[in-house]
């Protein structure tokens, strides 16, 4: 199943990494974006995302698909089986933008909100006409390499919507995870902002500096996460009796001081000040876009080196960019249009048929 | 400046670590530990560590430094110039350890501690002797590969224990960080204890098992903290306008539900039982030694792939684990003795001379 003709309403840095990921696959985007420097912006970071990929794939890359500027959010998701929504974080704003877009899409188009923390439930009330497409897909930045996308769906989405999407997403390489009860910030946002605050308190309190703090995940447990999540990396530190044996040992820490800074920090100019100043000190030795090269270098060669771990099978993000780098190689060999390719490989997207009721089990 | 001889005060996952990253190194290690079963579990160990070290040395170990399993403290700190205490986290037995340890070891020695969060003031008071040369290096699991150490001095710690710590971490390939002021847990722990506790509190509530929220981690911002702190990558996606436009994009968020999760879940059976049975049946298909050898052979192909970036300068611990695994290849293709090529390159640990009076400025 993929992708005939995507649309995307939005082009920041989210909404033109989704653009990126879809035209590196071969799929035609038709984008909104109001922004006057929206071609500009979105042409930066594909370029970004086309050197990143000519890494993955030194035998060259599949044929790009075609990018239209559209002067409407209608003209962009008039004919389009699949629209990512990426505007900013206001409710007013995705109820607005929504509507426009359920009012002009294909009735069974699939339709993904990048936000990343409001409910679908609070944005699909908005939708007059299908509100049971709309799932939330939230990415992580940069869009075109990290595989992970959280979808959830609100009170009104169909459970087809939700399969239908997680099979788009993983048509152009991602790892979908079906959140299980609708939360806000859902599960991503909710362990990085626990630990921002964490980080804002130690900064705010000359601790540590940004650059210590950023020091300290990398050298540590940033390079274990890559590979493995908490839980399964406290499974070995219990040793040789596992995880009930290191919740035992550890479970008590709970009501140590060690978790007492559970406010949240005054959020004051003088601690935006003193955080961007470190940072600064930390990174002004290189502009953005060579900070975004270097970012994507490090996280295509460790997707790499994951992807042949595991006795050869790749492990975890490694396996799922295996898989992904093999498929996009085929794509660029076969000599055939993208068409007829297409025809062969895939089947078109399902149809998601507004059921008459009865709608979530 | 390297360590001649070391001691090593407990022998559990994280002391065993030590001993392995130590005896790697060509340093002969004296350890205590009253488990019976203390010399087969380091062994195990060990054997995770050479098989590891093995894969960063295809060209040959350096001559392992020996292991002497020690009837006492006192025989086994007598005559080290460097000991590293990692017994289990509870005030009353580190007191007794380090009283012990102090008593006992040559008065320019550093002592280590590898608490995760007790304040060395609050540990150094046990020592009658000279308080002034306790650290606290907090490593992380698995301590043989991963290269932070968190380095806090107490109140009563020399300026110059800290210093001579910092070079003696380094000479056996570490990342020392300089914690700026002590506090409970430090800046590792203090994170990880934020994202343990919301974990808890959404698998708690059922919004994701434990191995969704492995997945969400390290298909997304694990990838990023491999090898870009927190501070770097919002430096980034705040795009050309920087930090400051970041802060003042996300910094709002803070007063959104999405951070309302604060307090700390009611740690009881039900709640161990739920997260030990997820935690089976996403990871008993693999027993702790084999996902010990996944997440060392993980760990030392992502530090490889960062040392070849940023132009073939490494990158983060990639631009340290190349200079740890050339110097490790340069000291097993030393023909000559151990002790001549120490004599060579290294000079001994420096004097920590306990001042009269006026310690910390």
């Amino acid at each position: 199943m993929t992708i005939e003709k995507a649309a995307a309403i939005g082009g920041g840095v989210i909404g033109a990494g989704w653009v990126a990921r879809l035209l590196l696959n071969g799929i035609d985007v038709s984008i909104f974006d109001p922004d006057p420097e929206a071609s500009r912006k979105v042409g930066e970071v594909m370029k970004g995302a086309r050197r990143a990929y000519k890494q993955m794939l030194p035998g060259g890359l599949p044929k790009e698909g075609k990018l239209t500027f559209a002067k409407t959010i209608a003209e962009a998701v008039t004919d389009a089986d699949f629209i990512q929504e990426s505007v900013p974080e206001r409710l007013d704003l995705k109820h607005k933008v929504l509507a426009e877009i359920d009012l002009h899409a294909p009735a069974n188009s699939i339709i993904g909100s990048s936000t990343s923390g409001i409910k679908p439930s609070d944005m699909q009330v908005a939708m007059k006409k299908h509100p049971e497409r709309l799932v939330v897909g939230h990415p992580f930045n940069p869009v075109y390499l990290l595989p992970l996308v959280e979808i959830v769906g609100g009170a009104q989405t169909f459970p087809e919507a939700i399969e239908v999407a997680k099979e788009i997403y993983s048509s152009i390489g991602m790892k979908p995870v079906v959140i299980r009860k609708e939360i806000e910030a859902f599960v991503g946002d909710r362990l990085l902002e626990a630990a921002w605050r964490e980080a804002l308190w130690l900064i705010k309190d000359g601790i540590c500096t940004v650059e210590e703090l950023d020091d300290i995940m990398r050298y540590s447990f940033g390079l274990r996460w890559a590979q493995m999540g908490m839980f399964q990396v406290y499974r070995i530190a219990g040793g040789e009796a596992g995880m009930r044996h290191f919740m035992a040992q550890f479970g008590p820490c709970l009501k140590w001081p060690w978790t007492k800074l559970m406010d949240v920090p005054e959020f004051n100019d003088e601690l935006v000040d003193l955080i961007a100043g470190q940072s600064d000190e930390q990174s002004s030795k290189w502009s953005i876009r060579e900070l975004e090269k270097i970012r994507d270098d490090n996280l295509v060669a460790i997707m790499e080196a994951l992807s042949k771990q595991n006795k050869g099978k790749g492990w975890g993000a490694g396996a799922l960019h295996k898989d992904y780098t093999k498929r996009l190689a085929t794509l660029a060999a076969s000599t055939t249009s993208k068409a007829a390719a297409k025809s062969k490989a895939t089947k078109p997207v399902k149809k998601i048929v507004k059921k008459p009721a009865g709608k979530r089990g």
